[in-house]
């Protein structure tokens, strides 16, 4: 048997070194482990619950949207990369190839897919003939892979799950609406069933996706003070559209090329997650994505009635639609609190032979470590509990990102400012040459514009400001 | 607007060119369409909802008998391949091969998965220590490649989706029971969810999976008497965890190899369904995995009440927890009507002003083409035409196969057989050399051996039998 203290001080402090305990935590809790080719990640069943509690809740809210799921190729000709000029200038670089297959060369290389809107592009461009087929709105869940250099589980991995959906509409308008109903989504999303405050907004030309007209992006605040850019959606114009031959006959008979957007997010919502809640103790996961919400501990566990009580109480949560883990293993209470603290579970209850004929149960609420008591299998009080927990976990981390956003008015504050842990909203002429200054004195990158500007000054050069922006280091 | 019965003509005949039928259903119906590469298929939203609907069923099944989601790299080491002898020399010639990324050579060629036991195992032999560890159950939804000469969309394509389940036991025999376990699974989900009757049995040795000890089958019998292999489950023995190092510590302190396990089914499902219930008006789906059970014709849409009835009858049915699709186009009902007959949907209601008076709605259950009538808005009678039609489709594909399943004693018989669009039932005494005899001589295979021998003779050799066999042409 395991000793208590055994995961407490087997990771790393979260405040004197976050990276490390990040690695710890996703190891230790068993969410993720490393693949056999570097870069790659094996997502464990722990882990993998929390992505299928994502895509089920974010797929609702696409279905409900109107979004249809579709599944298209893996792989895609080399030649489709190149017809999109700054698309293939910023995916190149990153891309697997496949040369070989079925025992011979191929006559053309294929790029094992590093996002789509090539190949659906052509697939559109098959498909749509006349207004009538729009708008064509269709999503995928698949694997993506970008060969990165330097990578961490979740966060940068040369393979990764994601969603991405694709439209194309009539008109301009439409797909720039669609560009931002879709951020709102995310944003919607990160609230609701991530407890995760985010700052959404416009990209600059410089950290904008390789083909867009405009990209938004949803960043959020890691414990550490730095951005994760967790969601982001583009507005295409008609460059795909172009690239492509995506073309419709209008009501009025002509020959027109349609708008497209795109937007995604990945399993790096995981390391989201994970960076926005943890703390010294490891995991604290969010109720709604949790593999279990509630993980029942059985006191004196020898004692006549206190299994079959766990056991009773199990099937009251579930059938109330609370996801449950009973741990009936021989590890001592101790053992199990610590472990299941360390995995993040929301709520433990713990029952013993005083709470059952107390007609209580012992709760203990994992975001802040508080302990209470509730009426014994009152799956209302339940459902209260993780809801309350939902409002202290987002507004927990919003109070964080409110008083972590700070301004500056020259490149010294800027730096003060992010060496602090601090996202800075400061003024930017809108040149990139002060753009890559800001990156190169202080490691910091424009995350996204803030909607209005307030700014008079940039920040690096002194003239008039264009935007404000809000500048982070960055994940 | 289309005329009526566009959709009819452009089908070709189901009885003398079923190939081509199958052809113009998936395509014309929307289910799929064909990649830019070679071979590979595009699922489309109608076909994918399909898919989605399978996963689904099929999933809370694994859930509830203990399997746990995961996910692993899509890319393999080219040496994990050869680690297993037989494995290899199966999957090698029909392997895509990644040799380039992130703009260099790599140092070792990676291999697209064409099926994962040996990254799982590789995985598998890592995590293993102790017997406290097994037994390991996980399984994953995923991409997998094989790269195939002749394709055809779900049946054969380079690219296609499945899962892959994979466990590791302390011991023979319960590896060989999950084994028998699981195709007991597939059976019942092919009946319960598919409709569809499955013969499941042991493979021979020629026709099992690479590096298994032994593989089991399911096979359903297609429209022309062909045969579908639906889904298969391999007993590994310990090949893999010797190759892979899947070692524990047993009770008695001794250290040993596991015994592993592995099962899959496919998009080929999709496949099975079209051309098992598919008749000369197109698609007939079942119900469990429909996009739709319903689809709700309004009758002169123009007449004042019948569209709020329409959408009021969709609520209604969509509270009772149907999947229902109200299409409320300008396209004329008889157009619609062939539509949705093409597209397989199980139920339509129409529904007019006189329907609304009488307080009916005129039902077509588009497996036996019968139109009914029932009381408007009766979710209940609803939910019973839907099962009974679930009966009815199982009973006439079963009904077939009872007939089409016949005995030779000579290859003569045999050859009869099967050019009639039959299994056939014969002996065979086990030699290799008699099962390629068969095949050269009436390009059929052994499906699979029946549970019990009750042959005398070989239907080669004249020899002894040893075991009974289904043998059949196959996709």
């Amino acid at each position: 048997m395991a000793k208590k203290d055994d995961f407490v001080t087997k990771i790393a402090d979260i405040e004197t070194d976050f990276p490390q305990w990040y690695t710890d935590v996703v190891i230790k809790t068993k969410l993720v482990d490393y693949g056999p080719v570097k870069g790659t990640m094996v997502i464990r069943p722990y882990g993998y619950a929390i992505w299928e509690n994502i895509q089920r809740e974010m797929d609702a809210r696409f279905k409900a949207a109107g979004v249809e799921n579709a599944y298209f190729p893996l792989l895609i000709p080399m030649s489709f990369m190149t017809k999109e000029a700054e698309h293939v200038e910023g995916f190149a670089p990153e891309v697997a190839v496949v040369t070989h297959a079925g025992g011979g060369k191929l006559d053309e290389p294929l790029v094992v897919r590093p996002t789509s809107e090539t190949i659906i592009g052509h697939m559109y461009g098959k498909w749509v003939e006349s207004w009538r087929d729009l708008p064509l709105r269709e999503n995928q869940w698949c694997n993506v892979m970008r060969w990165e250099k330097t990578t961490r589980p979740f966060l940068r991995t040369s393979e990764f799950l994601w969603q991405e959906g694709h439209s194309v509409y009539a008109s301009a308008e439409e797909a720039e609406s669609e560009t931002l109903s879709m951020l709102a989504l995310y944003e919607a999303f990160a609230k609701d069933v991530l407890c995760m405050p985010v700052l959404c907004g416009r990209k600059t030309e410089k950290e904008k996706f390789a083909g867009a007209v405009a990209t938004y992006g949803m960043e959020a605040m890691m414990h550490d003070g730095k951005s994760l850019q967790s969601g982001t959606t583009h507005y295409m114009g008609q460059n795909f559209a172009k690239a492509f031959g995506v073309q419709f006959t209008d009501k009025d008979g002509a020959l027109k090329y349609g708008y497209t957007m795109s937007y995604g997010v990945s399993t790096r919502l995981i390391g989201a997650i994970i960076m926005t809640h943890g703390d010294s103790r490891g995991l604290v996961l969010p109720p709604p994505v949790a593999p279990f919400e509630v993980v029942i501990v059985p006191i004196a566990m020898k004692k006549e009635g206190v299994v079959e009580a766990c056991h009773a109480l199990k099937s009251t949560l579930e059938n109330a639609g609370i996801r449950v883990k009973l741990d009936d293993t021989d590890n001592s209470p101790g053992w199990k609190f610590n472990e299941w603290e360390m995995k993040g579970v929301p709520l433990r209850i713990e029952l013993g032979p005083r709470d059952i004929e107390a007609g209580t149960m012992t709760v203990f609420t994992r975001d802040n470590c508080e302990k209470g008591e509730l009426p014994l299998g009152d799956a209302g009080a339940v459902w209260a509990a993780l809801k309350a927990m939902c409002t202290r976990m987002y507004d927990r981390a919003s109070e964080r990102m409110r008083q972590r956003i700070v301004n500056a008015a020259s490149l010294e504050e800027l730096l003060t400012g992010v060496n602090g842990g601090n996202f800075v909203r400061a003024g930017w002429c809108g040149d990139r040459a002060c753009e890559d200054r800001v990156k190169e004195f202080a490691q910091a990158t424009a995350r996204v514009m803030d909607k209005t500007n307030t700014a008079a000054m940039c920040v690096c050069c002194g003239k008039e400001a264009k935007h404000t922006v809000f500048f982070a280091r960055a994940y």
